[in-house]
């Protein structure tokens, strides 16, 4: 693609080399002739200079590439778009596969396409140009909305809802039973019968072998926007704000509500019950075991104030050195005290 | 259901409402008209209060509720029970599917159901009653005894037992290789085969995306009426005992032995070749690097008694302020030994 | 099997019993007669004394045992060689299962085997003798080596590399897309495709469930030999090197650069873009936030050296005792300083 085609379609302006010819997108450190790259982040300044990359994006402000620029409000945005672009072409045509099997009564938008050994329960529904990929089960009234991306080996229960714009990546399962137990005198414990449902909003990603349960009375509901990586498990009950951020391996106890804009870095874990306010942050691995408030930013088990924990962890490796000082200090003490009492002080 | 005939099959002594038409069972907070809810935890007893539920199931010894009351012990355990009254019809009609791929020398017993694309090995055999659910494979020379639920997307490796009664959420792996290699003299690992089976018993849950490896010899073992969450790791040679809880992401390391009624939270990590005594709890997020005795309870990593780790945990967000007052003492006690000096202290 | 035959294919010097028929290898403290075990670690040389086994493996210089011996300079190595010797024969034989969904532009080796419900996408190649168990999703462009080992619910999406002798757990995911999102002005966010590819490289091995996502740019590699356990995350953009052991639940984030020979304990979590050099070791459930030099041996959160790490740790569960510590050292220099100023020191 001619650079300036390229900068028409992501909307940028072009200094320079409008007739040179992308053919791939790049990272920095990467990127070849023939390659566009992007610089997001002022610390690669240094390394843009010494790109071989054939135009770069970046920033009205930041100064001149030693190639061909598309300046750009948000480099990084753009370069997002710049990647779909050049994406190959990996969307099966549509159909139904004859080795899949549909339920006579399932409802198959337009434009949809089944996979090989696709099983569909009766009365499920999938929206138009949805896209299901081998070996995926879809439950018995499952209900899926249109131009979802639903990947090989995913798993989907009985009677959830997937939303419009989902995208499902390899292996997850959403609608297992949750977690419920009932403890029983002889010290055995009685299944709760997880029945009720799951509901994954619109524009949703879920990572490759992430799970969802679903609880035995109300319902575990991810709100729109969210975007879950891969091997997280979301509790039974669980509720998920809009446009939440969660890395890898992250864990939500059940029946905790997690607000708008939340962000978990990889392997957090979160208690049961609890609120997490809107806006708040947790380092990865973190432990929370307290609802948090709003706009709060917290680090370490049990989870505090992520500034007052990274002044606390420098300190946890001095530990050996304050125990040190404590025990010099008792020493000195004993002998000022001794001084003074050799010294002829009246006794208290 | 009738609340009449709802208090009879649960066992509960009927207050008031006998009449009332029960269509589903229903959280405390959420609950509406024509719900069944329950209180057991005190706490909620002021939720109680304003309930818009037309029963609530609830101690003996509970306050009056603003609906109609079926008294129980154990009002959690009704619930579950209820929950149980009020489950849609899951289970799909007896038979193998046309497009299931089971071995002929197959043992398949009776009110067996088989569903779409699963691959059944030569020499399985398979007890009365079992649900496959879609794309389960179940390995050459597997044992699944009655009543058991696969649900889809399982992989059962070959010759591994499943007992009876027992349930394995979507994406289960049972019978993968343990992580066993040796080091060569060269610095690469030669593979050790994981050949030895597993066996679960009895009534044993496993959640979804679960792992239990297989060993080189001896056997991975999971007793009769453990329950474990999504996405947890049992290594090779594990031997977990009876009516064990564990919560998701939970990582048991090799030729560890959990003894019976013992419970870990979310994420704990337990090393390999420890053993861990009846009754103990490890807290979520606990690191587990040592034996723990009959009815320990432990936090933190490495874990150590709970108490002990929360009082130490609290002073941990303290640690600048201590550091604070040990330079305070420092200078206090450099000024007095000085004071002391300046005033004619013999040598000593 | 004869024990002279099995000293002669394991390269071992036979001491006494050539005739003893030995039918299976077992641990130490559970071998019967017919077995072979093996003392590699010299604190179970106790053990030894009263195994029942028929013969052991053992080193030059222990001492005797109480049946036949196979001497050999590495007892666990041989150990790993005999278990190989009496594994039971699992491969299934070679072709192409009916049910099995090849694209007709597949290329496919010798004495491959696809098992039921297998898809191959278009263009996709597998190398001689690879076996391929059931349910195994290969996308389009796929190119999988020879001698390789895909267990059943395997994912392998568009256009992954994987090299020869890979053994790929059940329920592995190759290639999902990576967690990459830019953050859009309304808070919401937007996906940058993620279509770049991976490489597994030769030897390797991922345990179940174990998930590899693949980069918008640049590639995600795995290099030769290296051993990753059950249910890890692989980061897109990662970089693994050769002969790495990664234990259960590892987690790396996002482009970071692992050097060879480095050893992961279980739970370890590791931040994005940084640099693990040659030869470190993290040991389980660290947190590393910084990159490591190479031989680094570390533990905690975050991570610090495991020697400081340890000794403070040891401290941490005294906190409480230290705080009454210095408590005790501010009263006593309060009196002192008291006693000092009533005896008529001069004010500063």
């Amino acid at each position: 693609m001619k650079l300036r085609d390229l900068a028409e379609r992501l909307g940028c302006r072009l200094e320079g080399g409008g007739d040179v010819e992308i053919v791939r997108v790049a990272g920095i450190e990467h990127a070849q002739p023939g390659d566009l790259t992007f610089l997001a982040n002022p610390r690669y300044e240094s390394v843009l200079a010494a790109t071989r990359a054939s135009a770069v994006l970046l920033r009205d402000d930041a100064p001149a590439a030693p190639c061909a620029m598309l300046r750009t409000p948000d480099p990084y945005l753009a370069f997002a778009r710049a990647v779909g672009l050049f994406a190959p072409d990996w969307r099966p045509a549509p159909g139904v596969h004859p080795m899949a099997a549909v339920a006579a009564d399932a409802r198959i938008g337009r434009n949809v396409s089944i996979g090989a050994f696709v099983s569909v329960g009766e009365g499920a529904a999938i929206g138009d140009n949805t896209v299901v990929f081998p070996n995926v089960t879809i439950g018995p009234g499952v209900r899926i909305g249109d131009d979802c991306v639903i990947h090989s080996n995913v798993a989907l229960r009985e009677r959830v809802t997937i939303g419009s714009r989902v995208i499902l990546q390899n292996g997850v399962v959403v609608g297992g039973d949750g977690y419920g137990f009932v403890r029983r005198g002889d010290g055995t414990h009685e299944k709760i019968p997880q029945i009720a449902s799951v509901v994954i909003e619109d524009d949703v990603e879920l990572g490759a072998n992430t799970t969802v349960d679903r609880p035995a009375v109300g319902e575990t509901r991810i709100r729109s926007g969210t975007k879950i990586d891969n091997l997280v498990q979301i509790g039974h009950g669980v509720s998920v704000g809009r446009n939440v951020l969660m890395a890898a391996q992250v864990g939500i106890a059940g029946s905790t509500a997690v607000d708008d804009d939340v962000i978990f870095g990889g392997q957090v874990g979160v208690g049961g019950h609890l609120t997490i306010g809107r806006g708040s942050v947790a380092v990865g691995q973190s432990g929370v075991t307290n609802s948090l408030t709003p706009g709060a930013m917290v680090a370490g088990y049990p989870a505090i104030d992520s500034r007052e924990w990274r002044k606390a962890s420098v300190i946890f490796g001095r530990l050996p050195e304050l125990k040190r000082r404590i025990e010099a200090l008792e020493g000195q003490v004993a002998a000022l005290t001794e001084r003074l009492r050799a010294r002829g002080e009246p006794s208290e």
